[in-house]
């Protein structure tokens, strides 16, 4: 199903951009869960537009109205929906794009898959925005992982060559986790913030967009959750960060440094420290044989740059089938890399609550 | 589950290296599809151990024993099921392994997911012997693929730092891709061929070994099939690419690159060649949306350094709970990139034939 | 899942009796699937309490408001989302009931089951209300179906001992199952009618309840459609069917009566019919090896008597662990028969537009 | 999928009655868990063919080669495939059937499903021979069953109207359960047995054949497994039970005898018993609101007369579209009853296996 994550939880996303509403409906919570919704809006806050120039200017108040599975404060075990309406509708200015593609956008192929019926306003389904019920299922399960002592997070690691430092897949905390997740620019060097920032109002002054690379962590999570083949950790995650409209790649620990690496180097011996098994590096991200190792949990996600753009470009008019010059009008994010960061952990999220939930573990 | 995969159709994975047999279950395969058992065997045999130095010396025959599912020559549409029984089976050679954990290998975490029960000889389920199957239903699928135009085929682009030529993501051709399929190394450049065996000669020789990375394609897949968010062709292919062990990245078009790019030069235009839409640059890697878009499919894959190494290394014996030092025995590929081709264009390929399952397409 | 039903389609249900709002969210509908919203109006309410005194005087509007997946009068193809906000919640009726079991409810089974964090009022998410969704969705079927020719229909074969005449296995027709719709109460036989309403209406001056059975029918499905074994449309209908809260059988065709016949008896003779293969009975309701015949597809669903009764019960207070007597207020179907006729329709109408689109015949 | 159930564990099942082997696939087992592979050859043997009379003289040694998953005695979690290699096979007794449908059979819509392409011999995959692995599956989660204090059983509830005894559905035992399941003919009056002996003799003799009524148990399951709406116990036994090739009907508890009940007759009070919540009557049958309730589990399946019989039917060659006399030859099942009581048991202990399964309760 297009929208519908199955595996020891389930999450079903619904909603078009411009259409009345988005939400979600998460089956198979742990019951009696404890939620606060004041974090919840916290966590979902972090995904709204920004008003420092960095993202649309779009108000997106994204408050989310919990109709189900949810009673005296605590999750019910039955399935939890979630809405949020949709109130800021601007549809009149997707007006003069109607079916001329707008370019690494979804909707030539949309229109395709959907044999022209899909919404077309403001991308429908493919939009970004259907992320904001993403966040909400990764804010939930951000505290039912929380209760268990996991926590995750994540930062820009880089944006149009600019690099943040990376997190140390050895040490990284809780602690370092929490303090960059409560950044309004989730980095851990202020060098960092100020040059990507410089470089994101370049791209904008310029009429461009830019893209860029969140790295996300786990830790606490326990050894030995997970499975081989296609249910492993890699697969579940890879599968849910995909669904983040605008990633074009994921990888895990070293990632596509390994290819570079002997043997001798990228493995990463055991030992035992206070009488727990670790490992004396990290190259393996926490994940062998799709298996949690009890080491900190890490990949990385490219995210290419925002595709609406307020430069003229070529494309075509895929229903007269005529080439066309295309000027995006409205209002866009010229990176949406800091936006994307919680998205990015609820994939993350999302997938380490469904394996816990899986193998009875919650 | 472990290691099944259930979308338009389903593939069910069992066997561990060292048992009685290993295999797999396709579920919902078109009715009357023929099957060419001698293709099937020229595409199983590239996965199989070379004589040449770059892999184990461990003598796999592999031929697969199809037990249902194909009557006079086609697929009848009921479960197709294939057998490879072991015979070449050197359980003493990992007699000294037991409970110590080889780095990089599953061992530890598939020993804390299963209680200790799983079948530890040669890795058990977590052994690269289990993508055999795996390969068995990617060539079933390639035919599939093959009687509806459509051309699938992977190279090594890189193995420790050495590179072959990429795939031209707009030229691709089918016929480009047969040819780099039935060479003994697949790569397209033949100084690639010699940088890269010697490369893995001496890794070999320095009891050490190597990784890479493979690059993918598909010609000839109508545009309009996959599906947003969750069932998008990158969610689908990725989660089945990582089922191969020793992946830890994977990226589409043009990847992690794309997070350097400004939007003006990554978004791939639209225009008209021959009424039809195309795009003049291919850095989607042919999925927009999730959804395919009639340009080629193109993505890469990051394999690590095979684990088993012959030298001394430091490790722990994970039921005694001690620090040991290991040596591991036995005959190992000193890089799995060469046999990993087949694999992932079988990821590939299960992807793609799901994909039109699921919409009817096939 | 617990309310989630994965096929050629998904159904995801959600909502408590009392909470927010309930509601539905269906993927992988076709695109461009044109709805009558009127039409789904008139099916909902035939589900609705009637004023004539068998059900209850709770007046429930239902009006489901679609969130997404609906375009200018057609299906989208993306998550289609309606939900029904809950407006006459009186939960203060149920104040009493607290933790001692409603015998014949799930009150303790489900308080077992979420640890006692589910919602209790009125029954929670095991509330016959929830039926309400999966008939919105029903609805939404029904008019798929209705587009290739295919009508489904249930009248009230038995209350209490009374029996309606049986829909004709051989010739029944689309005019008929519409005819039979179309009653207040859904009966073929008048006679039948104000029999069953006497039975009901005395039930509920003696303070207690009836139960009672639905027999489905439908006319104009394709032969050719289903699966052998797991997803046999007879798999498939029964698991919707006992999604309605109070069924505790099914049978299709002759159904139990076979047990009681010689195969010589039992089996259906094949013939032609206008160059068409027809059987020529139909004990076997339409559905042969799971997959339809192009016979009437034909099915019974056993209902029990409402378990609310007004009279006082022994139960046992699940918390305290006492026993105690019960008696229960509030407003409730003396018979849920009538109203639960368009819900066996629903399931029927979710199994065969899933059948279908699993199938790629949508 | 055609064959493949997922639930909390999965059962992929293949196979062709002529073809070269059966099988089936169960993922997500529990690891470690001691199988007794005698027992699970007795089990089997309850559905091999009698020399009694009552079944086929056909011999089926059904002897099941575990492949993977199962190591020093016990499972390792991973998949567990068996195969049972078919021997006995005597396709030329089905020479002359070829496209002239048999009665009750599914060569027509088979035929129809697969276009053609399905293998017909000895009904192929439709074939009960498929019950095979089914009930290995079966015997398997029996023994994971009983480790945690729970048996199942069935028995002859009645065969062409004589009846054996019922079950107890209050006062029913693990003793009584294996009783009747050591017998040869299954069922608990010794009367019974000899009327039912001679009734399927008798229908033997006339060249026909008769169906009946399996009744089926399990107690010591613990209450509160199991979830409402779509994931419930009933609907997931009777997906499961309509996998058993000639299944028409399925109840649970009273079953459609309650639609004859007053709720003041139906309802089963709730009372304390040595500090345990009970009820005072089990019309339920151990399921209220799709979850367990601690009593006795109790359902009922009807099984259609064998559709072989050995008398002229009138049929249609479906491929030359012509009218035909039709004569089945070959060795039949003159009831399959006595047989498909294993099978019965065997969908069960799938069916709880899974739900404990899925609820991390194993």
């Amino acid at each position: 199903m297009s929208s519908l994550f199955n595996g020891g939880i389930s999450v079903s996303l619904f909603g078009e951009s411009h259409g009345k509403g988005i939400g979600v409906v998460l089956d198979n919570l742990p019951a009696g869960e404890p939620l606060d919704l004041d974090e919840i809006g916290v966590f979902m806050a972090r995904r709204a537009p920004k008003k420092d120039g960095t993202s649309t200017m779009r108000s997106e108040k994204d408050i989310p109205d919990i109709l189900s599975g949810f009673y005296e404060g605590k999750t019910t075990g039955t399935p939890l929906a979630a809405v949020i309406f949709n109130t800021d509708q601007h549809s009149q200015d997707y007006g003069n794009i109607s079916h001329v593609a707008r370019p690494a956008h979804a909707d030539y192929t949309g229109y395709l898959r959907y044999n022209g019926a899909n919404d077309p306003r403001g991308g429908g389904h493919f939009s970004g925005r259907i992320t904001a019920p993403l966040v909400f299922a990764g804010a939930v399960c951000a505290q039912i992982l929380k209760q268990r002592g996991i926590t995750t997070g994540a930062h820009i690691r880089s944006i149009k060559g600019i690099s943040d430092e990376s997190f140390d897949p050895m040490n990284i905390t809780a602690e370092q986790l929490e303090t960059v997740k409560s950044r309004s620019f989730p980095v851990i060097s202020d060098d960092a913030e100020q040059k990507m920032r410089g470089e994101i109002l370049a791209a904008r002054e310029a009429q461009d967009s830019v893209g860029g690379i969140v790295e996300c962590a786990a830790v606490g999570f326990p050894a030995g959750v997970g499975s081989p083949m296609l249910d492993g950790l890699e697969n579940v995650i890879s599968r849910l960060v995909f669904a983040i409209p605008a990633v074009k790649g994921i990888e895990f620990g070293v990632g596509f440094g390994c290819a570079d690496l002997f043997g001798s180097e990228n493995n990463d011996e055991f030992a035992l420290r206070n009488g727990k098994v670790v490992t004396l590096t990290n190259n393996h991200g926490g994940i062998l044989g799709g298996i949690s190792s009890g080491m900190p949990i890490i990949f990385r996600a490219a995210f290419k740059p925002t595709p609406s753009i307020s430069r003229t470009q070529n494309s075509v008019d895929f229903k007269e089938m005529t080439e066309q010059q295309l000027l995006i009008k409205g209002r866009h994010d010229p990176c949406v890399v800091p936006r994307a960061v919680p998205c990015v952990e609820s994939a993350l999220n999302i997938a380490l609550v469904s394996a816990l939930a899986a193998e009875g573990k919650l």
